[in-house]
């Protein structure tokens, strides 16, 4: 049977067993969600013992447990590394989804819930074209699945634990998807993504919330000097302020900014798909350079003061903001942070004082072009789309690949197919049928190309 | 029987009809707490009725009510009115109080609690002299009450109140306990007070928060957008930057700066007080001047995006701010808040959007050094310290005061007894005991060299 087929005789049981992923609210930036990192866990294991791998265990780690299941066909055939995640991103705010995040529905030709596509619905296909390859006995690589419950927390325990079971991980390829089309009608394959530094900032003035009318003028107001601090982080020309930020980025060729530059760009169309706002970027690249192959700063959350309904006159003793900043090749993450938390501390007025706490981070990746995994991918796209994909950059994080590649030596390949509609870390997460179905398909192709 | 004796007497109950007082949580920000606003007008008529008034009234307004109340001792002698008022400043952040904010306690010679100086503490002490002169027979003024339950949100029900009751509250002299004199050792009195201008703002980008990784360096971030903002609106040397925010601003000749200037100033008690935090004003004026005669721009409260403890990798879709303006001499309330609501929408990056809430105001005063009700105050203060009362300009705001001198065309006076160690609008407000019974003592003489 061919897998459109096989698709559409299925696809309601595959709606199910999606659904049940859904349904489990697998929030990692909660501990109180622990319990559900397990049932999630549980749940996938199953589902990948259905399909017919020879084995699936939930795997301890320092935090949410890692999903490990193996299908050996021969031990002289090369190996393919699934990687995906079962972890979420927060729901909140909860008030703006139009339905509840943690009971899927299909509205729209899409399924809605969060994790419908990052990376619940995405690490699906893959067990379901997995299914479809044993069911049909077509199978002829030996496959290996690791998925994780911490990838929305930047895999804090995964790289820690990978180095523990190297051996159990050995393999070939490592495949995923986890990453965005630049379009429905474009197919496109993510060649790299950046890095990752997320810290949380402190600035303290006087040691109590003061009368802002006895004081007022006279004082520097911690909450007007978090903002002065933030506002000069960037400068007019749009780059981060911070000393060294840029010493170890790499500058591409002309030719592979052409290269990456063949999507065409419309900036309604883009700012469209997010209701508006402004472009705003560093001077010198295009707004898909600006998210591809440079590094960037942005405030994640910001709060001081007083925040409730109404009015209170007082100049508040503190300040707090979550700064992250989005890194590429060859900046690395934790030279990054040090250099921020100096700088931040440079920049603190004098007689206020600053607390930066470093939350996590991950290194920015590039996969190659000429591989035998990009060119089964490429086939492999070119023939469910008919046409060629195009190869871009994410400008988004996982941040375990870079560790993955240079742990296992082995070359990652990026099939994703979610899109910028998706909303993936907001409120309405959804992801398109189209895609999930068409995703099912390239990846089976993918391993019979290979 | 002389007024030290008399409060020595009768301190206890003092204290304890205070301290009912004080555990009423009449907090003027929040509506819950409308009914713990009459049980507090109630208590006051009450004390006012023990006191020895004829009548003691609640008044409705369109807000909270006003206790009045009046003695006539005779239609030929002048009247003096009374102003102060029974609501409090939010006790929030709860977590930083030592005691429980509505449950008074007397330790290390002073009473703790929200309100036990500003103003439940301070109007008290006239209702204590008021009953000690009936009692003594020694009243020689008709005296009048005007409690109200506004003043912590900028009092925007009393002066409709007040047009309506003119004739009630006709007065020659408006007698005021609710500043703050400049240090235990030196007598003071405040002889002017800033004006108020209170707003919300909102800033606006995409409609959603959107991924950090997939927009992070294309799109303005509305929270980076509002810090740029509010960092441009003090310029280097301490100027508020909206255009026209010192057209109206009363110069002070060189005798004017010296005469309010007398008042030793050491910047390390001056921030010991508050605990810490940095020196911070207009170039080219004293830390005093900062807060006495120049007006400012403070941001009361900030927030945005994602502030739960973890981390979120979004860019927010907006951002928020309250952010209060103190005014002086000609400065207009109202126009001030047109001016930076103008400006603000102009600094509001292209793409984005803005929205400025104007949430209340007032105007500043500033009372005569030669009229009689300073005269009294004067000597009240001389002879109860031992030593001369400086004059001094109140930072903070009392806004029905320039209201009440121009309806009433009454002459204000403003005897108030608070210390900045006070941390009145901070947790762990307190009051000075020798202050409380120097103040009841002060009082009292002020009426008899009136």
């Amino acid at each position: 049977m061919e897998i459109k087929e096989y698709i559409e005789k299925n696809k309601e049981r595959f709606f199910e067993e999606l659904f049940e992923l859904l349904r489990i609210p697998s929030d990692s930036s909660k501990p109180e969600h622990k319990p559900d990192m397990y049932r999630c866990a549980e749940k996938i294991a199953e589902y990948l013992r259905a399909a017919g791998v020879d084995k699936a265990e939930i795997c301890e780690t320092a935090g949410n447990p890692v999903v490990f299941a193996e299908k050996k066909i021969d031990p002289k055939a090369p190996t393919i590394l699934v990687y995906g995640h079962y972890d979420v991103q927060p729901a909140e705010p909860l008030e703006l989804w139009k339905t509840n995040p943690y009971e899927p529905v299909i509205k729209d030709g899409a399924i809605w819930a969060r994790g419908a596509n990052d990376d619940k619905g995405q690490s699906f296909m893959h067990i379901k074209a997995f299914e479809y390859l044993i069911k049909e006995g077509k199978l002829r690589q030996n496959v290996k699945f690791m998925i994780e419950g911490e990838e929305e927390i930047s895999s804090p325990s995964l790289a820690p634990w990978m180095k523990a079971n190297k051996k159990k991980l050995a393999c070939d390829s490592i495949l995923i998807s986890d990453t965005t089309q630049l379009s429905e009608k474009f197919p496109s394959m993510c060649t790299g993504m950046r890095g990752l530094s997320y810290l949380e900032v402190t600035v303290k003035g006087q040691a109590i919330d003061v009368h802002s009318g006895h004081y007022g003028g006279a004082i520097y107001n911690p909450v007007n000097a978090l903002c002065d601090m933030i506002s000069s982080l960037i400068d007019k020309e749009g780059h981060v302020t911070v000393p060294g930020f840029y010493d170890d980025v790499a500058e591409l060729s002309r030719k592979d900014r052409k290269l990456l530059g063949q999507m065409p760009f419309d900036a309604e169309e883009y700012l469209g798909c997010i209701g508006g706002g402004a472009l705003k970027g560093e001077k010198g690249y295009t707004t898909r350079e600006h998210t591809a192959i440079r590094p960037c700063l942005d405030v994640n959350g910001i709060w001081g003061g007083f925040t409730a309904p109404g009015s209170k006159t007082i100049i508040p003793s503190e300040a707090h903001a979550k700064i992250s900043m989005r890194l590429v090749p060859y900046q690395d993450s934790a030279k990054i942070s040090k250099l921020f938390a100096k700088h931040f501390k440079k920049i603190t007025p004098k007689g206020l004082t600053s607390e930066v706490m470093i939350h996590h981070g991950g290194e920015s990746f590039v996969t190659p072009l000429d591989s035998k995994e990009y060119r089964a991918a490429f086939k492999a796209m070119k023939e469910v789309y008919g046409m060629e994909p195009i190869p871009y950059r994410g400008g988004g994080s996982i941040t375990v690949i870079a560790e993955a590649q240079k742990m296992l030596k082995a070359t990652p390949a990026l099939m994703g197919f979610g899109l910028d509609r998706d909303a993936i870390h907001s409120p309405n997460e959804s992801y398109l049928l189209l895609q999930f179905f068409r995703g099912i398909e390239c990846i089976t192709k993918f391993y019979q190309y290979y």
